[in-house]
Protein backbone atom coordinates (compact mmCIF):
# COMPACT_ATOMS: atom_id res chain seq x y z
CA UNK A 1 0.00 0.00 0.00
CA UNK A 2 1.89 3.37 -0.90
CA UNK A 3 5.35 3.40 -1.37
CA UNK A 4 6.96 1.42 1.77
CA UNK A 5 10.04 3.27 1.64
CA UNK A 6 8.48 6.20 1.52
CA UNK A 7 7.20 5.96 5.00
CA UNK A 8 10.27 3.86 6.22
CA UNK A 9 12.24 7.42 5.45
CA UNK A 10 9.61 9.61 7.08
CA UNK A 11 10.12 6.82 10.30
CA UNK A 12 13.47 7.15 10.41
CA UNK A 13 13.44 11.01 10.31
CA UNK A 14 11.08 10.72 13.00
CA UNK A 15 12.56 8.28 15.52
CA UNK A 16 16.17 10.05 14.96
CA UNK A 17 14.32 13.24 16.34
CA UNK A 18 11.94 11.56 18.78
CA UNK A 19 9.13 13.18 16.95
CA UNK A 20 5.39 12.07 16.75
CA UNK A 21 3.85 12.53 13.70
CA UNK A 22 -0.01 13.39 13.94
CA UNK A 23 -2.79 13.34 11.12
CA UNK A 24 -5.76 15.02 10.28
CA UNK A 25 -7.92 14.44 7.17
CA UNK A 26 -10.87 15.24 5.02
CA UNK A 27 -10.48 13.73 1.31
CA UNK A 28 -8.14 11.52 2.25
CA UNK A 29 -10.80 9.93 5.03
CA UNK A 30 -7.92 7.69 6.56
CA UNK A 31 -5.33 6.78 3.41
CA UNK A 32 -2.80 8.65 5.14
CA UNK A 33 -3.19 7.55 8.73
CA UNK A 34 -3.64 3.28 6.81
CA UNK A 35 -0.21 4.02 4.63
CA UNK A 36 1.82 5.09 7.81
CA UNK A 37 1.02 2.55 10.18
CA UNK A 38 1.25 0.03 7.47
CA UNK A 39 4.61 0.09 8.56
CA UNK A 40 5.19 -2.23 11.23
CA UNK A 41 6.78 -0.08 14.25
CA UNK A 42 5.16 2.66 13.70
CA UNK A 43 3.45 3.17 17.06
CA UNK A 44 6.82 4.34 18.04
CA UNK A 45 6.28 7.86 16.16
CA UNK A 46 2.56 8.14 15.30
CA UNK A 47 -0.52 8.19 18.16
CA UNK A 48 -3.59 9.48 16.85
CA UNK A 49 -4.75 10.16 13.15
CA UNK A 50 -8.25 12.19 12.93
CA UNK A 51 -10.54 11.93 10.14
CA UNK A 52 -12.11 14.70 10.39
CA UNK A 53 -14.70 14.49 7.22
CA UNK A 54 -17.97 17.12 9.27
CA UNK A 55 -17.07 20.58 9.60
CA UNK A 56 -18.36 19.98 13.25
CA UNK A 57 -15.63 17.56 13.43
CA UNK A 58 -13.10 19.97 12.42
CA UNK A 59 -13.90 22.57 14.77
CA UNK A 60 -14.19 20.27 17.86
CA UNK A 61 -11.36 18.25 17.39
CA UNK A 62 -8.99 20.64 15.84
CA UNK A 63 -10.55 23.58 16.89
CA UNK A 64 -10.69 25.29 13.29
CA UNK A 65 -13.47 28.25 13.52
CA UNK A 66 -16.98 27.78 12.44
CA UNK A 67 -16.25 31.35 10.87
CA UNK A 68 -13.40 30.56 8.62
CA UNK A 69 -15.01 27.21 7.80
CA UNK A 70 -17.67 29.20 6.34
CA UNK A 71 -15.94 32.20 5.19
CA UNK A 72 -13.26 30.27 3.62
CA UNK A 73 -14.74 27.10 3.22
CA UNK A 74 -13.79 23.41 3.81
CA UNK A 75 -11.34 23.42 0.70
CA UNK A 76 -9.30 25.88 1.48
CA UNK A 77 -5.63 27.10 3.05
CA UNK A 78 -6.70 28.86 5.94
CA UNK A 79 -8.46 25.44 6.95
CA UNK A 80 -5.88 22.81 6.15
CA UNK A 81 -3.48 25.48 8.35
CA UNK A 82 -6.12 26.12 11.32
CA UNK A 83 -6.50 21.87 11.01
CA UNK A 84 -2.24 21.23 10.89
CA UNK A 85 -1.93 23.87 13.86
CA UNK A 86 -4.54 21.64 15.59
CA UNK A 87 -3.41 18.51 15.19
CA UNK A 88 0.55 20.07 17.31
CA UNK A 89 -2.02 22.14 19.84
CA UNK A 90 -2.87 17.74 20.41
CA UNK A 91 0.16 16.97 21.33
CA UNK A 92 2.20 16.24 17.95
CA UNK A 93 4.87 17.18 16.80
CA UNK A 94 4.63 17.03 13.04
CA UNK A 95 1.01 17.75 11.20
CA UNK A 96 -0.08 16.88 8.06
CA UNK A 97 -3.66 17.93 7.24
CA UNK A 98 -6.22 17.47 3.93
CA UNK A 99 -8.91 18.74 2.38
CA UNK A 100 -10.10 18.43 -0.98
CA UNK A 101 -13.37 17.54 -3.55
CA UNK A 102 -12.76 14.38 -4.55
CA UNK A 103 -15.49 13.95 -6.47
CA UNK A 104 -17.37 12.86 -8.22
CA UNK A 105 -19.64 15.79 -6.90
CA UNK A 106 -18.99 18.66 -5.40
CA UNK A 107 -16.66 20.75 -7.58
CA UNK A 108 -17.10 24.53 -8.77
CA UNK A 109 -15.53 26.56 -11.39
CA UNK A 110 -13.25 28.44 -8.33
CA UNK A 111 -12.84 24.83 -7.06
CA UNK A 112 -12.83 22.01 -9.55
CA UNK A 113 -12.90 18.10 -8.73
CA UNK A 114 -9.57 16.86 -7.77
CA UNK A 115 -8.53 20.72 -6.31
CA UNK A 116 -7.12 19.30 -2.53
CA UNK A 117 -5.69 21.59 -0.18
CA UNK A 118 -2.21 20.07 1.99
CA UNK A 119 -0.39 21.50 5.25
CA UNK A 120 2.50 20.36 7.03
CA UNK A 121 3.83 21.94 10.27
CA UNK A 122 6.81 21.35 12.70
CA UNK A 123 6.91 23.96 15.64
CA UNK A 124 6.65 27.14 13.64
CA UNK A 125 7.53 25.99 9.78
CA UNK A 126 4.22 25.62 7.95
CA UNK A 127 4.22 24.79 4.52
CA UNK A 128 0.80 24.97 2.33
CA UNK A 129 -0.17 23.51 -0.93
CA UNK A 130 -2.70 23.03 -3.50
CA UNK A 131 -3.09 20.59 -5.92
CA UNK A 132 -5.38 19.68 -9.12
CA UNK A 133 -5.15 16.16 -9.24
CA UNK A 134 -7.11 14.26 -12.78
CA UNK A 135 -8.85 11.14 -12.05
CA UNK A 136 -11.82 9.61 -10.72
CA UNK A 137 -12.37 9.76 -6.87
CA UNK A 138 -10.26 7.17 -6.21
CA UNK A 139 -7.40 8.37 -8.22
CA UNK A 140 -7.41 11.77 -6.71
CA UNK A 141 -7.24 10.28 -3.05
CA UNK A 142 -4.92 7.76 -3.78
CA UNK A 143 -2.63 10.74 -5.68
CA UNK A 144 -3.50 13.10 -2.47
CA UNK A 145 -2.72 10.17 0.32
CA UNK A 146 0.81 9.99 -1.73
CA UNK A 147 1.28 13.64 -1.92
CA UNK A 148 0.70 14.34 1.47
CA UNK A 149 3.12 11.51 2.40
CA UNK A 150 6.09 13.02 0.29
CA UNK A 151 5.44 16.50 2.18
CA UNK A 152 5.94 15.20 5.35
CA UNK A 153 9.30 13.94 4.31
CA UNK A 154 9.94 17.04 2.46
CA UNK A 155 9.12 19.08 5.67
CA UNK A 156 11.35 16.76 7.92
CA UNK A 157 14.20 16.73 5.41
CA UNK A 158 13.98 20.58 5.36
CA UNK A 159 14.05 20.97 9.25
CA UNK A 160 17.44 21.00 10.76
CA UNK B 1 -10.58 -0.72 -2.46
CA UNK B 2 -12.85 -3.36 -0.45
CA UNK B 3 -15.87 -4.57 -1.61
CA UNK B 4 -17.90 -1.49 -2.45
CA UNK B 5 -21.24 -3.36 -2.28
CA UNK B 6 -20.57 -3.87 1.07
CA UNK B 7 -19.75 -0.48 1.85
CA UNK B 8 -23.04 0.60 -0.36
CA UNK B 9 -25.02 -1.78 1.59
CA UNK B 10 -23.94 0.00 4.64
CA UNK B 11 -24.46 3.03 3.15
CA UNK B 12 -28.66 2.31 2.33
CA UNK B 13 -29.30 1.01 5.71
CA UNK B 14 -27.49 4.20 7.28
CA UNK B 15 -29.45 6.50 4.73
CA UNK B 16 -32.95 4.76 5.31
CA UNK B 17 -32.51 5.60 8.96
CA UNK B 18 -30.68 9.05 9.28
CA UNK B 19 -27.66 7.34 11.19
CA UNK B 20 -24.23 8.33 11.13
CA UNK B 21 -21.82 5.79 11.73
CA UNK B 22 -18.22 6.49 13.62
CA UNK B 23 -15.09 4.51 13.66
CA UNK B 24 -12.26 3.68 16.41
CA UNK B 25 -9.73 2.16 15.19
CA UNK B 26 -6.53 0.64 16.50
CA UNK B 27 -4.91 -2.08 14.70
CA UNK B 28 -6.55 -1.17 10.68
CA UNK B 29 -5.11 2.08 11.46
CA UNK B 30 -7.39 4.26 9.21
CA UNK B 31 -8.18 1.64 6.71
CA UNK B 32 -12.08 1.13 7.90
CA UNK B 33 -12.49 5.02 7.70
CA UNK B 34 -10.91 4.52 4.05
CA UNK B 35 -12.74 2.07 2.86
CA UNK B 36 -15.89 3.72 3.86
CA UNK B 37 -15.25 7.59 2.19
CA UNK B 38 -14.03 5.91 -0.85
CA UNK B 39 -17.76 5.62 -1.53
CA UNK B 40 -19.27 9.08 -3.29
CA UNK B 41 -21.38 10.72 -0.91
CA UNK B 42 -20.02 9.15 2.38
CA UNK B 43 -19.80 12.42 3.86
CA UNK B 44 -23.97 12.45 4.31
CA UNK B 45 -23.47 9.79 6.87
CA UNK B 46 -19.64 9.46 7.81
CA UNK B 47 -18.52 12.39 9.97
CA UNK B 48 -16.08 11.76 11.89
CA UNK B 49 -13.11 8.33 11.99
CA UNK B 50 -10.94 8.37 15.05
CA UNK B 51 -7.55 5.97 14.65
CA UNK B 52 -6.42 5.71 18.19
CA UNK B 53 -2.90 4.21 17.96
CA UNK B 54 -1.50 4.60 21.24
CA UNK B 55 -3.73 4.12 24.86
CA UNK B 56 -3.64 7.90 25.79
CA UNK B 57 -5.39 8.66 22.53
CA UNK B 58 -7.93 5.79 23.19
CA UNK B 59 -8.40 7.56 26.77
CA UNK B 60 -8.74 11.52 25.74
CA UNK B 61 -10.81 11.06 22.66
CA UNK B 62 -12.69 7.78 23.61
CA UNK B 63 -12.70 8.05 27.32
CA UNK B 64 -11.49 4.25 27.80
CA UNK B 65 -9.98 4.40 31.20
CA UNK B 66 -6.53 3.95 32.02
CA UNK B 67 -7.41 1.14 34.49
CA UNK B 68 -8.69 -0.83 32.19
CA UNK B 69 -6.35 -0.47 29.33
CA UNK B 70 -3.95 -1.23 32.34
CA UNK B 71 -5.62 -4.07 33.98
CA UNK B 72 -7.42 -6.02 30.24
CA UNK B 73 -4.99 -4.68 27.81
CA UNK B 74 -5.24 -2.74 24.44
CA UNK B 75 -6.25 -6.12 22.67
CA UNK B 76 -9.26 -7.41 24.36
CA UNK B 77 -13.01 -6.71 24.40
CA UNK B 78 -13.29 -4.63 27.12
CA UNK B 79 -11.25 -2.01 25.24
CA UNK B 80 -13.00 -2.39 22.37
CA UNK B 81 -16.07 -2.51 23.82
CA UNK B 82 -15.31 0.80 25.50
CA UNK B 83 -14.16 2.66 22.38
CA UNK B 84 -17.61 2.14 20.28
CA UNK B 85 -19.02 3.41 23.50
CA UNK B 86 -16.43 6.62 23.28
CA UNK B 87 -17.68 6.63 19.44
CA UNK B 88 -21.28 7.23 19.87
CA UNK B 89 -20.67 9.31 22.93
CA UNK B 90 -19.24 11.91 20.80
CA UNK B 91 -22.00 11.65 18.61
CA UNK B 92 -22.60 9.14 16.15
CA UNK B 93 -25.63 6.47 15.82
CA UNK B 94 -23.86 3.29 14.69
CA UNK B 95 -20.07 2.73 15.70
CA UNK B 96 -17.21 0.16 15.18
CA UNK B 97 -13.96 -0.19 16.26
CA UNK B 98 -10.57 -2.40 16.06
CA UNK B 99 -7.97 -3.17 17.86
CA UNK B 100 -5.71 -5.91 17.88
CA UNK B 101 -1.85 -7.65 16.72
CA UNK B 102 -1.11 -7.06 13.44
CA UNK B 103 2.39 -8.37 13.97
CA UNK B 104 5.49 -8.89 12.59
CA UNK B 105 5.92 -8.30 16.70
CA UNK B 106 3.84 -7.73 19.60
CA UNK B 107 2.65 -11.68 20.04
CA UNK B 108 2.16 -13.95 22.84
CA UNK B 109 1.04 -16.78 23.69
CA UNK B 110 -2.62 -15.93 25.06
CA UNK B 111 -2.66 -12.97 21.96
CA UNK B 112 -0.86 -14.14 19.11
CA UNK B 113 0.04 -11.81 15.76
CA UNK B 114 -3.58 -11.66 14.02
CA UNK B 115 -5.45 -11.57 17.12
CA UNK B 116 -8.06 -8.55 16.78
CA UNK B 117 -10.61 -7.93 19.16
CA UNK B 118 -14.29 -6.00 17.27
CA UNK B 119 -16.74 -4.20 18.83
CA UNK B 120 -20.32 -2.73 16.89
CA UNK B 121 -22.42 -0.76 19.08
CA UNK B 122 -26.30 0.86 18.02
CA UNK B 123 -28.10 2.10 20.74
CA UNK B 124 -27.80 -0.39 23.63
CA UNK B 125 -26.89 -3.22 20.94
CA UNK B 126 -23.15 -4.41 21.65
CA UNK B 127 -21.81 -6.91 19.37
CA UNK B 128 -18.18 -8.20 20.58
CA UNK B 129 -15.89 -10.90 18.29
CA UNK B 130 -12.78 -12.09 18.41
CA UNK B 131 -10.87 -13.37 15.38
CA UNK B 132 -7.39 -14.65 14.75
CA UNK B 133 -5.87 -14.18 10.94
CA UNK B 134 -3.70 -15.49 9.25
CA UNK B 135 -1.03 -13.89 7.04
CA UNK B 136 1.48 -10.86 7.55
CA UNK B 137 0.53 -7.59 8.65
CA UNK B 138 -0.83 -6.16 5.95
CA UNK B 139 -3.22 -9.31 5.44
CA UNK B 140 -3.98 -9.14 9.04
CA UNK B 141 -4.99 -5.39 8.48
CA UNK B 142 -7.43 -6.02 5.17
CA UNK B 143 -9.04 -9.00 6.42
CA UNK B 144 -9.75 -7.05 10.17
CA UNK B 145 -10.70 -4.31 7.65
CA UNK B 146 -13.12 -6.62 5.46
CA UNK B 147 -14.42 -8.43 9.10
CA UNK B 148 -15.41 -4.64 10.76
CA UNK B 149 -17.35 -3.42 7.80
CA UNK B 150 -19.17 -6.58 7.51
CA UNK B 151 -20.28 -6.80 10.96
CA UNK B 152 -21.54 -3.11 10.48
CA UNK B 153 -23.84 -4.44 8.16
CA UNK B 154 -24.61 -7.54 10.04
CA UNK B 155 -25.60 -5.06 12.95
CA UNK B 156 -27.56 -3.11 10.95
CA UNK B 157 -29.46 -5.98 8.95
CA UNK B 158 -30.22 -6.98 13.06
CA UNK B 159 -31.66 -3.61 14.02
CA UNK B 160 -35.21 -3.50 13.07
Amino acid sequence: MFNPSLVNSIAEQLLSRRWVLGTAESCTGGMVAAALTDVSGSSEWFEEGLVTYANHSKSRLLNVSPALLEQEGAVSEATVSAMVTGVLSRGADVAVATSGIAGPGGGSVDKPVGTVWFAWRQGDHLITDKQVFPGDRSQVRKQATEHALAGVLKLLESTV
